[in-house]
C-alpha cells in the first residue's frame, strides 16, 4: 500500500486516514433510529465497523445520552444526529499516531472534526 | 396514532410499516464496513435499531457470511451490500401481524423485498 | 414479478412499495450536506433516484427552505433532517394507485409517513 | 476556525478536510438507486453537496456508466457502489491546495482513496 502514498509523510497519511474514517462514520450512521436502550449496541457496532478501516488501531464512540433522551421527547426514539457524537479514532502509519475527534462545539454550534493534541 | 391511518385496514397498515422499516434498514446500513468478525455486532445493532420503528415487534437479521468472505477477497473487509441481507421484520397493528422479508432472489438477480405467507 | 406478490391485493402491494420507497428515501438522504442554494439539485436527484424504485410512477420532493435556513444558522450549510422533508410518492400496481407522504407533524413532533386520501 | 487547527500545517489540514469529504461522500451516497439516465442528476447533486463542506473549493464526480449498465443487468437500475466512483475533491487552506481522489484500483480490487500529485 505504501507505494500509493509516497507523496505523503507518515503523519499526513495518518491524518488523511483519520479524516476519511470520521467522515465515513458520520455519514454512514447519522439517521439511524436510536434511543437510550439501544445506545450500547449502536456504539459497539460503530466501533467495530470503523476499526476495519485502513490504518485505524482504536475507536471510542460515546453517544450523548442526555441529548438522545431530549430529542426523543415524548416519542420512543429519535434519529442519530451529528451533534450526538463523541468519537475518537486513532490511526497509525508506521511510527506516527494521530487521534481524530468529533464533538459538538458550542461556539461554532456544530459537531467539529479535529485532530487532538 | 390510529387517527392518521383511518384510510387503511389494520393489515394494510402493518404492510405499510413493514415496507418502511425494510427500506429504512437497507438504505441506512448498506455501505457499512463489515467482515466475518463484525457480523454479530452489526446484526445486533441493526435488529435493535429497527425494533424501534413504529409497529415493529420482531426483527431477525442474518448477514450472508459466505458472501461477505467472498467479497472481502484478499482484503480485510468489504462494504455491506443488499444481497448480503437476510432479514425478517414482523409488524403488528392490533390483531394483524405481517412478516416482511428481504433475501437475494436468484431468478431476479437482486435482493427482493416481499411479504411472507 | 406478480408471482411473488400473490398473497397481496394490488392495493396492499402499492402500499408496500410506497412504504419501502419512503423509508429508502429517508435513510438514504438524511445527513446530506445542504443549504438554500443546493436545494434544487438535491430535490431533483432524490426525485430521479426514487423514481427508479419498483412501482413508483411519480415523486415530488419539496425540502423546507425556511428550516434549512434556520438550521444553517451562522454556518454555510446544515445536514438534511427528516423534518425538512415534504415528499409525495405515487405507486401503481395495475389499476390501483396509492400516494405515500412524509411531512412534519406538529402534534406528534416528528416527520410522519402516511397514505394520502 | 484556524484556532482549532493550530496543531496542523496548512497542508495537513487540507489533507484532513479532503479525507473527511471523501469519506462523507462515499458513505452518504453509496446505496442510492441509479441507472444510466439518472447519472447526470446524481453527479450534480453529489458535487453541490460536497462543495458545501469545509475548505472544499472544487468537486468533480464521474460515475462509471459502463459498470452501472453492467450491474443493472436485466433490471432497470442498480445501487451506487464505491467502485463506480471517480471523484476529485480539491481542498484549500490558505495557500495550500490538495486534491483527494477515489477510483477503482485493479491491483487492490477496491476503490482507493488517495492524494494526487
Amino acid at each position: 500500500m505504501d507505494k500509493y502514498f509516497k507523496n505523503l509523510t507518515d503523519r499526513e497519511r495518518a491524518i488523511f486516514e483519520g479524516g476519511i474514517s470520521m467522515g465515513s462514520l458520520y455519514h454512514q450512521f447519522v439517521g439511524t433510529p436510536v434511543n437510550v436502550d439501544t445506545i450500547p449496541s449502536l456504539e459497539k457496532a460503530i466501533e467495530k465497523s470503523i476499526m476495519l478501516q485502513p490504518a485505524v488501531i482504536k475507536v471510542h464512540v460515546k453517544l450523548d445520552e442526555d441529548l438522545i433522551k431530549l430529542m426523543s421527547g415524548s416519542n420512543t426514539y429519535t434519529s442519530l444526529e451529528g451533534k450526538m457524537l463523541n468519537v475518537e479514532i486513532t490511526t497509525r502509519i508506521h511510527e506516527e499516531l494521530v487521534t481524530t475527534c468529533i464533538s459538538y462545539n458550542e461556539e461554532l454550534d456544530y459537531p467539529l472534526m479535529y485532530i487532538k493534541g
